[in-house]
């Protein structure tokens, strides 16, 4: 349980507290435009913000292509700590996601600005390189980016 | 979400109030009496009764066969609800489980008795036909029994 060696994990200081941090995630109005990578659009399709609840986005490409993602939140921990997965839906039913995963949200105080953690959980060391080479560290690096800015607005 | 097309369903009264049903149920040196149909045994791995909590079972046939089961709970309400699931393992990592599944098991008054229910949710039509064909309904009928018995016993 505590082998982290099938996790990718990445880490990075947001430049606004962590309520800001934690508004700009929960809020389905601001969380659509940091969720992807731009040109990349999200639409929210279920946003329950509790254990079970859905958590489910479809995102689009800007050549047509799509990427379906439903799942559960599983921890909500407000300001702290938030973990949600794809290898349940909404109701608890077990899903068919296309990667499986589970994600691990942390945000803690670093001085006035926030030090934002997201641990992916994979089943496998296949799934952890598929999606390492699928370009994790790129592709959650710049939406964490896309989210600092945002919330560094909001800050303001 | 509200879709029961691809759940199995089986509901039992039990002579026993549900202090007595939740007590056989979540105590392990009781559970591994019951859990599964004799003359197969169940050795508990893990049983720790918090969302994300490890429940992980391990049968074990009359001729050497062997069933892993990891999991985690996913809602505990004493005397009244129960869920489980394969799909997730202790610390929410997506599972490889042999059958992905999600069980509810629900506990309700029936005068001075307890009417069980389990409704075990499957990710699609193919699983829950697998599990049917295994004979869902006859092995968790007679673990059923077990547990009624065994809570018959306690109830005295």
């Amino acid at each position: 349980m505590n082998d982290t060696s099938n996790d990718l994990s990445i880490s990075r200081t947001i430049r606004a507290p962590r309520a800001v941090v934690w508004k700009a995630w929960t809020t389905p109005e601001h969380l659509q435009k940091w969720w992807c990578p731009k040109p990349w659009t999200t639409q929210i399709r279920g946003f329950d913000l509790r254990p079970g609840g859905s958590f489910d986005t479809l995102m689009r490409g800007p050549d047509g292509e799509e990427s379906s993602n439903p799942g559960v939140f599983l921890e909500v921990v407000p300001q702290e700590r938030l973990v949600f997965t794809s290898a349940l839906v909404a109701g608890w039913r077990p899903g068919t996601p296309w990667l499986s995963m589970t994600a691990i949200i942390l945000m803690e105080d670093e001085g006035e600005h926030t030090k934002y953690t997201a641990r992916v959980l994979h089943k496998d060391e296949e799934d952890r390189r598929r999606h390492e080479e699928m370009g994790f560290y790129d592709g959650w690096g710049t939406c964490i980016e896309q989210l600092g800015e945002l919330a560094a607005e909001l800050a303001r």
